[in-house]
């Protein structure tokens, strides 16, 4: 596990060690080297120390890693690991999109000759060629909401808004004023309204289509909901492609009436409320998630188990 | 001021006791009757008991009233004032819209009669028709920020999503599995995305208009933020469009960013960012305000203030 | 699983589900019967129906029953079941204490009779009687940590102050004026400062003390802290003893700092850190628990496991 | 109003905007010098720029002046504003306490010649002195509600246990782990237990008197609730001599369940109820405040007034 001090990056440790298949070889962190997990996060009594990351150490103890570093520090990480032969699944945003997408949204990028090889870890759209990936990208925890929630209307669909509420664990462990709990607290604000970087994921994804897509931030620890209003082709049987695309997954709920956060609170699913509004013809998809689970750490781990030929749910139920 | 055990109402009764220009003649309530309101509400500090209604007795003492009544409840209580020549605020649903919207979103309408005289109370879309009025009808909290955040589109909008999220005291001070902390508590959801009755103002106010208004309830106390996506038929000048609106009210403010619900807590103001998303063309409209005060009782009182020829914004500040 | 539609009984439902060497056999409970249990609690995705309680139909299901109704409304259920030859962990406060402190703070016994093969399902203190026991009252949530808290220096201890504090979900599912989200949110208080019943509790197992227990409510759902001020005897080795009460605790953590409730929160762990005040000698514990987990559901689990024979910890990790 | 970027010279700077007989000359700050005060804080409405502070340009301007700096950074301000002739209510812990105590619990005094001109401003215990007082030092937050709290009982109290509970904006407006939303909410722990330095001015005004005195975080932004367990010489007519001490005070409140801190926010309140705990004769003192009213800015302009020649109550009502 490399990068175990940050929201995810922790709850990816905690994850592995009660994962029955595999073991938590090491923990590396870039802030916080020298102190214990456990320390940090008593509640995931995970009791290792975290350690400065060698690529070789690693490679000595591991045959796989999660790399939760922040965009532009990951991707030399992933190289070093993938030349030592590991399978690699990285929680950044540094292999998510094209080359294009990334230095449009973010930065030059630190290692385009990778991204070929890099597959978008949202598990139920590339399943299979997850399974055969060396390297996964696993998706932002909006675009995993909003992507969920859309996948099924792709053919159907003209025009979307997305307005997004995320809880405050998304905006990461630094502390700003934005994270402080005054600024948080009775309070909920729009945010990045002319363009946040999640955008690039989406537009990666579902390719042209008019699009608004606002991030709301909320006082609430962990949770994300992803509230989407899609004008459509023309009519369609909006349960039936709900059913169709997600019938037989493990960790997508189909809900008869629109999801909490709370009810996938800690856990791995997505739950998901689609319906048509009456009075616009829109039809309204609401997707919850546990932004730290479904939308970072849990699914990083749906992915790991595929590129290890183990159960796709294992450790996550 | 009668019904001055709810949320709304108690407000109602504190900000007239505070006002320089008016006197606190009595309240009432259906529940609760026979306690003092600060045994309800100590940190308003009123100290009157609530008493049951009579209108004889009201009518005695005052010269205007406010009724914060459920709806149904209201219409007799409002017509028993009329008739003994008081000025009315009534911050229920029964007046805000035709009995056709009414009949079709609540229930039978008590008194027809009385709704052609009933101005609807959003003050800055009404001042001079609430000057001249008797009778004039709060608008629901929904409805206020919806309203002010779309009215300088008017001519523009095509086609509209109001995704709106309010704080609990919205749901009213009866305790409900809805209502309990356990529910709200990190938690976040739409709900009666297959229509709130609070659309029918919407669509009294707007007319014709392809829209979609999806109430959410979040964690939060006081606080409603309406985010409207609105596709216009052609580009405008969107900030002039605010501005000539707007300059000059004393209750709306314009923004730079993104208002948050806490910059309007208690107080009566609306605070609005619009812009255009450059990916979709969209304006993007972002309204803020305390629902309890402008969403509800410092509306009223705005009101009030108008129909009794004091300035607008007496006791509000 | 009877009463399975309270919060406590909510979860205890979710734990024999997920537990590996026991299956839900049957759920009933008072309210809600006929509806599905992942109706209510959506998050926990457990799908069994709520049935009618019925002794007969239970008792041919099952080999053992947790019973989580109101004092008073549980004995004759537990009477029912023990006839029937099932093991019994009772949620309630009904086979808690002896039959004089129960009428002193509950109401008259409904089954006295059954008091004396009763066993404290505090596991920490009474691990042995509860193997043996065929009916287990589990602790009630403030007994829970303010026992634990206690326990070592009971030979020590000359006077107490228990000053506790509960989340909301501690005041159970009913929806009331004091779990309504506005009461709660931004808000603290003391309450039944003259007498809280889960006094019965510590005066049955800590005897002659002199002691006030207080307990607050915190806009929190779960978690449960208590700050407990112990003036002692003589000086004392006090890590020394809480290192022997609880160094082999597979649920009980000595911690080098005060620990918060999101520590220990869905854990059944209990979090404790004691220490000397220099300016008064007063020993200082504070222990954190999950009121939902250590404080009833886990731990009636626990005692399940003991009295079935099984590992202590199963299911419970 | 000298620092008026952290939360409690925010607030000063909006109760003097407010203020009907004192006009806010100007607004300094160390950090955001140059951004205005709305800016920072919209919901205070206060339009005017945050200035390097420069004594000679404030002392053209005001006549009295409230510092809100840290500790340690506000003696040399209010040396020079002294001198200069400005009358000062300083809120840091500067001029508080005796040298020693300051030296002890904070750090080598800055102006140590200043001490004895200080009063502490404790509005209800040294009314008098205030009055005549040109540098009043405005009581930390913890030893407001305490001292309100125990100031009855001063003559009876054998032993005191003070459990305090806080708001986070107590904590100031540094973002830090501790202040991180995520480490606050659904969260509750005691901090400081070996010693807290507001203990000094709880030992300065109540002298020689066996205390604990534990601080508490708690998930709320504004608000503190000191609970005091107290242990006295002898039985007391509790009631009666709180009656005394506060029948008359504009600002105690005296009521008859224990307060939340919800009953006092956004006022200059406190709220208390004492009773006696029947089961070990401690007398039970609850004492609620708004940590930024009452316990900073409110109390500041409180002091203010008094020097004045002001109404007390002026402005904060």
């Amino acid at each position: 596990m490399i990068g175990a001090s940050g929201f995810a990056g922790a709850l990816c440790a905690a994850l592995v060690q009660r994962h029955p298949s595999l073991e938590l070889a090491a923990l590396t962190a870039r802030a916080d080297a020298g102190r214990r997990h456990d320390e940090l996060y008593p509640r995931y009594r995970v009791s290792l120390p975290l350690e400065e990351f060698d690529a070789d150490r690693v490679a000595g103890r591991a045959e796989a890693a999660l790399v939760a570093y922040p965009h532009g520090a990951a991707a030399p990480v992933v190289r070093a690991l993938l030349e030592r032969g590991l399978k690699v699944v990285d929680l950044s945003a540094d292999f998510r999109v094209s080359r294009e997408l990334y230095e449009r949204w973010y930065q030059p990028h630190q290692a385009p000759d990778l991204l070929e090889q890099a597959v978008y870890g949202l598990t139920e759209l590339h399943r299979e060629e997850i399974r055969e990936a060396s390297l996964v990208a696993a998706p932002g925890c909006y675009p995993t909401a909003a992507l969920l929630a859309l996948h099924p209307l792709r053919e159907l669909a003209l025009d979307v808004v997305v307005d997004a509420k995320s809880g405050v664990s998304g905006a990461g462990r630094e502390a700003t004023r934005t994270t402080h709990f005054v600024s948080v607290a009775e309070n909920v604000n729009a945010y990045k309204v002319e363009g946040h970087r999640h955008r690039a994921e989406l537009e990666h994804e579902l390719g042209e289509l008019r699009m608004t897509f606002t991030p709301h931030l909320l006082p609430i620890d962990q949770g994300l909901l992803a509230s989407c209003y899609v004008t459509t082709k023309h009519e369609a049987d909006v349960a039936g492609l709900f059913e169709d695309a997600y019938g037989g997954e493990p960790f997508v709920e189909l809900a008869s009436e629109p999801p909490g956060v709370r009810d996938v609170r800690d856990t791995n699913r997505c739950r998901i409320h689609a319906t048509v509004d009456p009075a616009s013809d829109r039809v309204l998809v609401f997707a919850a998630i546990d932004n730290l689970w479904k939308g970072a750490a849990g699914q990083a781990v749906q992915d790991l188990n595929l590129m290890l030929g183990l159960p796709e749910t294992e450790g996550l139920e």
